[in-house]
């Protein structure tokens, strides 16, 4: 068995997880980000201690502990390098766990950790080559190649959203123009509906179904417009596509997986949009008479957190 | 040994390599590009033939045949999928190569033959992950991850050159606009400057150093009036670094590899050029803490094509 942590912003997860990918006990407690590492460390030591007592089992029968975490670690030291939403910068979180159980301990970016929870169980089971995108606030992104994580050479690698691909009204968090996830992310489509009626756009019931609130405008709303043909909807959905393209491609010509998977808030616009992203990326690729890999939705939900991070010990160089 | 052989647009060049990447002869014949396929496979069936004989050795000695081609090629089965330059596409090569000598023969394009020569005998030598791009009328690139070839689950990854990064005032071969190749090759930089020079440019050297001739003008007179100081050449050359950078960016914080190797014609603008392309790549990277690869001249020259054909059946997965 192991044991997969998924620490996030808000919450920390832990579960026991068997070894053909099925999650047997699971727990959860808030993260209250912004507190000493210590201490979310002694909390999540107290969860995986709880969660080994839960399923009647000793820590011998643990093989190894995985966590994901938002933002970019060296996976076997299990050193985080940083984590923007913790504040956290070097941190030793995989030699504090290692210590107190006595078990090697993994530590890896949760989108990552994602991309390996649906090779393990979900809609890349088994396949060799994958790229995983999860597009939400922001684009964040795993990498499988020959059936193991891949995270580069100093483990920064599979940060596909700040991959530069056009020219951006505004600039990246990061500090570059033009990122994935400024040009393809929900916050992308935000911001750029909101500044089109900002600058006046009229013809749109984007801010009426806001209830006249410009920031209360969502992508979900966005999309509805699309949908029933509101031309401010469909304008702003069409650019997500052509930049959610842009990117896909780029990946193609560079990784040419074998399948290339959407999860994240943005992947419940569902098949319709998936269709038109597809078409798009097949108009691009570099050659015609290849059949480049699919374009799938995510199978997991919030559970890929833990599975993904159970894993990572069995799926790296 | 190995045999490897370089078949171009122009000349097919065969060796015969040892197993420490050293050439122990080399013969070459012009290509007479568009000749029936089996002709040209006629040919370099000769060469080999003749290479085998001057060194003389036996066939047995031969462990495999590599061959670098300028298109895409499965490496394992050696058919040629595409050849634009020299109208091949679904050629049997390898198979029909294998048929007559009885070894194991492999196809890989040509730039990730480049990439692992420089693995085995220059540059990124013994190191895990390195990406090699080569800048010329184009941009070509290979992948090498883990000690081996990486070219995608269909054979058609490692084109960065068709990485979309911008928009441009032309489109690429391929169809789409704002390829890599398009906006940081040797053309890209012509062709920019032919434009600024047609839209009324005047304060410029370049159009004189090129005898007042708009389709002499290369990229060679467009560095040396860079370097001069001249406003059109250095305005010309801080756009290549611009867009060279991104897309050096790009492969940083996708694949995150030890290395990045430049080859081709532009990196005969030498050190100080290459200096300027590190110094953008370091402000545009995800994470400013992390030391990420280095950016170096590759070291290998014409050879290049004969060694890493030589070494393909060693080095991919």
């Amino acid at each position: 068995m192991f044991i997969g942590v998924d620490l996030g912003g808000t919450s920390i997860k832990v579960g026991v997880v068997s070894l053909d990918g099925k999650i047997l006990y699971q727990n959860s407690k808030p993260t209250y980000a912004g507190r000493d590492f210590q201490l979310i460390i002694r909390d999540m030591i107290e969860q995986i201690e709880d969660a080994i007592d839960c399923v009647n089992i000793g820590i011998d029968e643990i093989r190894s502990i995985g966590i994901g975490v938002p933002g970019i670690a060296e996976a076997h030291t299990g050193k985080v390098i940083y984590c923007t939403n913790l504040s956290w910068y070097n941190i030793p979180l995989g030699e504090e766990i290692s210590r107190h159980f006595g078990k090697p301990v993994y530590v890896e970016n949760d989108a990552t950790v994602a991309a390996l929870a649906e090779y393990v169980a979900g809609s890349t089971k088994g396949i060799k080559n994958s790229v995983f995108l999860t597009i939400g606030t922001g684009i964040g992104s795993g990498i499988i190649i020959n059936h193991k994580i891949y995270s580069g050479s100093h483990s920064a690698g599979s940060e596909f959203g700040h991959m530069i691909i056009g020219e951006n009204f505004y600039n990246c968090n990061c500090g570059a123009n033009g990122c994935f996830e400024t040009l393809a992310s929900a916050t992308a489509l935000i911001r750029y509906t909101r500044k089109r009626i900002e600058e006046g756009y009229k013809d749109t019931n984007i801010l009426r179904m806001a209830n006249g609130k410009i920031e209360d405008i969502d992508a979900k709303i966005i999309f509805d417009a699309a949908k029933a043909g509101d031309s401010l909807g469909v304008e702003a959905v069409d650019r997500m596509i052509k930049y959610l393209s842009i990117g896909i491609v780029n990946i193609m010509n560079s990784l040419d997986p074998d399948r290339v998977v959407i999860g994240g808030g943005v992947s419940k616009a569902g098949d319709y949009f998936i269709q038109q992203v597809d078409d798009a990326v097949r108009k691009l690729v570099l050659c015609k008479e290849i059949q480049y890999g699919d374009i799938v939705l995510a199978q997991l939900g919030n559970e890929a957190g833990i599975i993904g991070a159970a894993f990572i010990g069995e799926n790296i160089i």
